[in-house]
């Protein structure tokens, strides 16, 4: 069978990469992805192939992933959380129509959102959104339009790539933005290496997030005006209509 | 130890449950929840002391959780999908200082809006807001401003709670409201009863969208305007700057 798998396999932890994901793993021949993600598995899965490139090569390495699949080598494409947030997922279906006959399955992941929401509280209790701050491939300006709505709306924000060497500065650049609309002492958080080596947390107002530098390894999360600080964790209560007896649980 | 774990238990299908999840269960002597969830994991741990309560009583289902603990049973308050995105979390986290020396650890899962993604194709390669439909804790019009604000920032939606036996014609409501935005051809999908018994997905436009019904166990995905089918799939690509050779993924 000719099959790409796109594997979201976490954060980071073995602990926390879903048994789907792994049998993914397991019923491949080859494994494709960034190097840093590669490694991650390398040592559960050290016999298989591995396709290996640097970042921002992802269209290379998802032809190299359809390709061996044409060539009958079932082929997982590991992205590190889920495999349909920022991930490969979509360049996969994108390039499939030059790779006739290759069949690809989508694996999800539990991503950065929902696993630093964890480590920081609950953060994420209400509507929010979920915004990259890398314009690599996005105009900032259609990023600040969405930081402007998110904000303005009262949704609680989650952002992804807040900034990286080649992009210092971004973070600062959006909470002044979010200045605009949220007030300075707003609930935020930082989540870092998530389910790695040095996974660290720490909660901030929004004035003091935008004097603190962050990494493509950062998730950050900005709360809305219900956000508030509980036991020392980031906390969004569930409901606007407090006493209310009714509940917005998802059942 | 004096412990509650939030346990995002994943959509419903074991294979999507993590390691993490499963293991925070097997330490729990008591496990919480929704009488279905309960169902979904009571096979695979049958000799726990279970809480089940019904719908809409997520509040004495935490308050009996933080007592079991404080009475010095390790419990788990189990939540589908993840216990931080419209789950326990939140609650929890709320009431625990009526519970001192209770110790709350909230174990992330794969929600809905990642695996119904998953089963769809790629919808949410790009920004992308999460709205619960449900107006029990959340005032409509602002629900309404979230989706306007949504929509008009050009990020796709994922719609939880679209609908109920007590809310019917929500999802219309909302998709009336996307289409002043929105052209009538947007590519939409939704995927029903994620990982269990009866899963189902259906990938349709907007004015289609409006007229269909759907249910509390339907997670609802609404493109924007880059949004496309390939190979009947719901496929958002991850860049604007097409043919630009730089990425967007997370690292």
């Amino acid at each position: 069978m000719n099959k790409v798998y796109a594997v979201g396999i976490g954060p980071g932890s073995p602990d926390q990469m879903t048994p789907q994901a792994r049998r993914a793993l397991a019923e491949s021949d080859v494994i494709a992805g960034y190097t840093v993600y590669a490694d991650l598995v390398r040592a559960d899965f050290p016999d298989k192939e591995y396709i290996t490139t640097p970042m921002r090569r992802e269209a290379d390495r998802c032809r190299q992933a359809l390709a061996s699949a044409q060539a009958g080598k079932t082929t997982a494409v590991i992205c590190s959380g889920d495999a349909g947030i920022y991930g490969m997922a979509g360049l996969l279906w994108e390039l499939s129509p030059e790779y006739p006959g290759v069949e690809i399955e989508v694996i999800p992941g539990v991503t950065a959102a929902t696993a630093g929401a964890a480590l920081l509280g609950a953060p994420l209790m209400h509507d929010f959104a979920v915004i990259s701050l890398s314009d690599a491939m996005t105009p900032w300006d259609l990023i600040e339009k969405r930081l402007r709505a998110a904000a303005s709306a009262e949704m609680i924000l989650c952002l992804y790539n807040p900034e990286s060497k080649k992009r210092p500065g971004y973070l600062k650049r959006a909470c002044q933005i979010l200045l605009e609309y949220l007030p300075a002492e707003t609930v935020c958080g930082m989540a870092r290496q998530i389910g790695r080596e040095g996974e660290s947390i720490q909660i901030l107002s929004l004035a003091q997030l935008a004097q603190t530098a962050a990494d493509m390894f950062t998730t950050v999360f900005i709360g809305n005006r219900t956000t508030r600080q509980i036991g020392g964790k980031m906390v969004t209560p569930r409901g606007y209509q407090t006493g209310k007896k009714k509940s917005k649980e998802r059942l």
